[in-house]
């Protein structure tokens, strides 16, 4: 089982790929798609499209699960956020109907079993659990394994969250 | 020269298509693209993306015309809302380059001649430019072809407005 997590964003898109060997997750990939300001936004999100699709292909993930937005600084930053996660959502939802979210709150007590642990701690138990000699960066790279490795242990407690 | 007007949405997205005459603007035809709330956000992108996708191969338009969001009720609003037109300019980036995006003020100044202009009076001038017998329906269509009547008379002042 390969399980695709990502981080979504309009700059930054990180993502990362664990697959279950036996009933431990091991860690195989992970980096981040990066876009530019000075692009214009129909670009940038054409070219998510086309580096979300390659992963894709490239991984042949059988799950892929999204980090679930709440947050942004304000409504204008929201729309931009949304549309990169949108792009992302759809590219994904042609691949594949095993579509999950979970919340950064479900993240953190999944990962670190603290649903307010700070980022840090995080990142210390993705180290952990995959047996890596240090954590992923860049840090939305590692909060998109986070979010695959949220989705390897709810798999156990037969606690899938499919996106709705 | 063929111009789409949308008016973005998740659960309604408008559409409308005008061309040139010489120098006057004529209805080609218009429409909305529904998606059900019950229906999972993956396959609502994904729908909305393969109508697009439609259009465009259908009437094969020379620019595109977005109305620019600006308002939603709240973040988590802005969030689906932004994801349905994110997918949707995606498609059309990918279609071609000439994307534009016009303010609801600049559509209304543009339309009406007045930039707090009242929805009912952007119908009324929609159905005078071209020559209808009644405004079009649903207000989504009618909203994208006033999009795309900005975009007609943006072209005639060198005023067009690239989508950056």
């Amino acid at each position: 089982m390969r399980i695709l997590g990502i981080d979504p964003g309009l700059a930054t898109m990180g993502w990362g790929l664990i697959r279950s060997e036996g009933h431990k997750p091991r860690f195989v990939a992970c980096g981040v798609i990066t876009t530019q300001p000075d692009t214009p936004l129909p670009r940038r999100l054409s070219e998510i499209d086309t580096q979300v699709a390659q992963l894709l292909s490239l991984y042949e993930p059988e799950a892929i699960v999204f980090e679930q937005l709440f947050f942004a600084r304000n409504v204008t930053t929201a729309f931009t956020v949304g549309a990169a996660r949108g792009v992302a959502i759809c590219r994904c939802a042609n691949y594949t109907q095993q579509l999950f979210e979970y919340t950064p709150m479900q993240i953190k007590q999944a990962v670190v079993g603290y649903g307010k642990a700070e980022k840090m701690q995080v990142q210390q138990m993705v180290k952990l659990l995959l047996g890596l000699p240090t954590h992923p960066k860049p840090d939305d790279a590692a909060d998109a394994v986070a979010a695959a490795l949220t989705h390897f242990n709810a798999g156990r407690f037969g606690q899938h969250h499919l996106m709705k």
